[in-house]
């Protein structure tokens, strides 16, 4: 019926990309224009994807394309010159590019002005929304202890993981305060009693444990558990293509996976 | 600082009005003004609280009465009483009280409109979270699979328990469906592929659980799990203070656990 | 150092043949001689490896091979074939195939005589440890109640799945009862209390979750919990793996994975 | 039928000594002979046990009671006493008092030479059973990693608990290491990946949770859980009881709650 969505992937032969293009053929609402990859990822092997040479692209052959929505996983100059083409063009962007300086922030938000733009270092909409639940419970049950247990494979070599922390970070903004100040990141030996109002965290390694979060609030007699279990990398690129597809013909302005949950929510 | 809430227990001698003189001893907030019983209630035992003497009422003796807020779980008939004495005196009133027919639910309305009235069949902090959090993700991840299980000491005698049915029934409502069509209380042997959009039911007894529920929304490869686990009957008697703490002085209306939660989330 | 183990899989083209084929690849313990496939399979599609044409064979070529211990995936017919192959070589032979027959499995019995043969229905190692452990729990903790929680995808048609009733097994006759007697498998509406010495099953069906099942033994005031969880479907390879190498060069006899398990924890 | 066997508690004010108490009315295998504080208790008080006046006597009043077996939580010198009067009369000694020194300890052992003598620093059932399945996962698979997660209410001032690095020194000892060697008490910031064949805590506070102790054994695609969780401290005294019941009567030695399961689950 409706006209599939025209789609470019820039950065396509990273493990993102792949993901990306392994979901998309059986994805009937995106009608993939272009596949870019970087000079210099080419370089590092053979024909990276002998079954789309058609539409693969080296990253500086924007000119030649026309797309409804660019999902970008390219790295900082591939998303600069994303953002070109889509504030040319008046594309929508999502991009999951990370390390962003202050320079391509700047012009992030000036192209925003202009067009769609969903950034996010977490794509999976599991994530979002335990995100979501524990801020709303952080609030309602304030006087709680709250604590965040994540696992992670054993390869894994920072802790707490980002999303363990992004998820201390909302729970710690519901209640006020801040993980600089609250947050407790490991106890040995005789640390004392739990200070009230501390936000705790305890890690898991082990195995190949894709990522599991799992947020507490622990009353007296009582205790909410809000978890977050991945079981296939798979998802982020899943929640990528989901927010390409809400993303698409929306107005102007910046946007995050909580914008796309709330719009679900809210009907 | 500011003066405590002049509190009165109606159903003093059953398990929630006990459990309930337990807490108040060390709540500050309260001053407890009286603690009312039935004569059949007195009558089935010697001296109910031998510490309580002077606080000690039948249930017919309310004109010496003076309160800011009545807690009742006394039964219909008390109930009633109850309702007469708060809407006589500005009081407010919470009440756990079930089996309410349409005559005392007309009263109840009625009062409503001159007092702040809250009813509740489960007083538990957490559950009401659960549920809030439960619609919340339901309507957000639509497509993903729901399932709830609880697990209820081995004394129980009905399955799911009600408090599943009430999260499954918030669930399929949050999702524009109802129970009645879509939950799976039950299966075994063959029952076949699982029915998209269906709500399934798992039910545990054993032990001295007090009680625990979990929503899963299983999506592909990633999954979030909500859970509530009680772990003390006090849990019920702690949510009815709360109620009643957030109650007293509050403008006439008919409020449940939710519109407490509500009003602290929104802050 | 050693010298790798000759291996054949038997089978090679169904899910569980390719998977082993992929894990071959990285395993240094085994020299993959050949993978047997039956001429309709190949049929049914174009060349099926091409990455492995020089060790591909047709069933009935068993005559051109040399090998140490075969896996076998391959249905009766295949497996008869197998097992005729090991008992002329002294091979070990490692088999999955399921809907053994009386008639085949008197040669099973004959041929153990001669050479090890390890037959399995379920190969995750893990699963394996699960029972040896909830086997003896259950003996420890005699009056403990006991429930089996099951989660499957929501293809899955049948409940509760084998495991969990291989693992309902275990536990009966560690109790000294049966699933026969003392199994109940839904509780719906009104069930009554919990019988004492019944073992309850509860099913969830939901997503692509590959397989968990969880053991609870619950007391007075505490429990325990016992929990496989499968992520990967490659575990029933992986698992078939470690009895190959474990059963090459054992004395003759039927063997089954809690006989490689007890093996390790005997040391 | 059988006669009750008679019991003397010892250090019957303090906290276990309270719970052994409340639990011994209900249970029809006991006679109480004799409930015995130490005078300083009882000066720290008015009379502490109001209904079993004729039963309490000071620590120095063991001549005249005679009893089957002592159950002791009372301290080293409440120790030293009634393990003069066991060894004295012939009866079973079950002790939970900690710190015991060298000196102590020669006693104990002299002692067990003539009278069954059972010590323990967790009296949980539940517990002892997970130490067992811990034991014997651990060695069944040697290379997946091990994590043990242990959650405590907020007021515990000491991390891991003790029963987490119990269950951890048995894990080690069953893969052929140590805690000093392999431990790992906490992971922040960049602790890199995860050292094959290590051990790893990871600790949660918060409520009043009783205690709640998760061994996991991570594989590739697969995984163990073994968790207690205890909801009620009624469990270490009850776990008393039954080793008092099980030791009556036994051949002298030393004993510990692992020899009590041993001879339950090999029957």
């Amino acid at each position: 019926m409706t006209q599939p969505i025209r789609l470019v992937i820039n950065g396509a032969s990273g493990r993102m990309g792949r993901a990306l293009l392994a979901l998309i053929r059986e994805d009937g609402r995106f009608d993939l224009v272009s596949a870019l990859v970087s000079k210099s990822s080419v370089h590092n092997g053979a024909p990276v994807f002998p079954e789309l040479p058609s539409l693969l692209r080296y990253s500086h052959e924007w000119d030649a394309i026309t797309a409804d929505v660019v999902i970008d996983f390219s790295g900082l100059d591939g998303l600069a010159a994303a953002l070109g083409f889509c504030a040319a063009h008046d594309a929508a962007l999502v991009t999951g590019t990370t390390g962003i300086d202050a320079t391509l922030q700047a012009k992030l938000d000036e192209a925003s002005q202009r067009i769609p733009l969903l950034h996010a270092t977490n794509f999976s909409l599991g994530v979002a929304v335990l995100k979501r639940l524990l801020r709303e419970a952080a609030a309602a049950l304030p006087d709680w202890d709250l604590e965040i247990i994540e696992a992670h494979h054993n390869r894994k070599e920072d802790a707490p993981s980002g999303t363990a922390l992004t998820l201390g970070h909302a729970a710690a903004d519901a209640r006020g305060t801040t993980l600089a100040k609250d947050a407790v990141y490991a106890r040995e030996g005789r640390p004392g009693a739990r200070r009230s109002g501390s936000i705790g965290f305890a890690v898991v390694r082990g195995g190949d444990v894709v990522g599991e979060h799992t947020a507490l609030l622990l009353g007296q007699g009582e205790r909410v558990e809000l978890s977050h279990r991945a079981t296939d990398r798979s998802i982020f690129a899943r929640g990528a293509l989901e927010a390409a597809a809400w993303l698409t013909g929306r107005k102007p302005g910046s946007y995050d996976i909580d914008d796309m949950l709330k719009a679900r929510v809210s009907g």
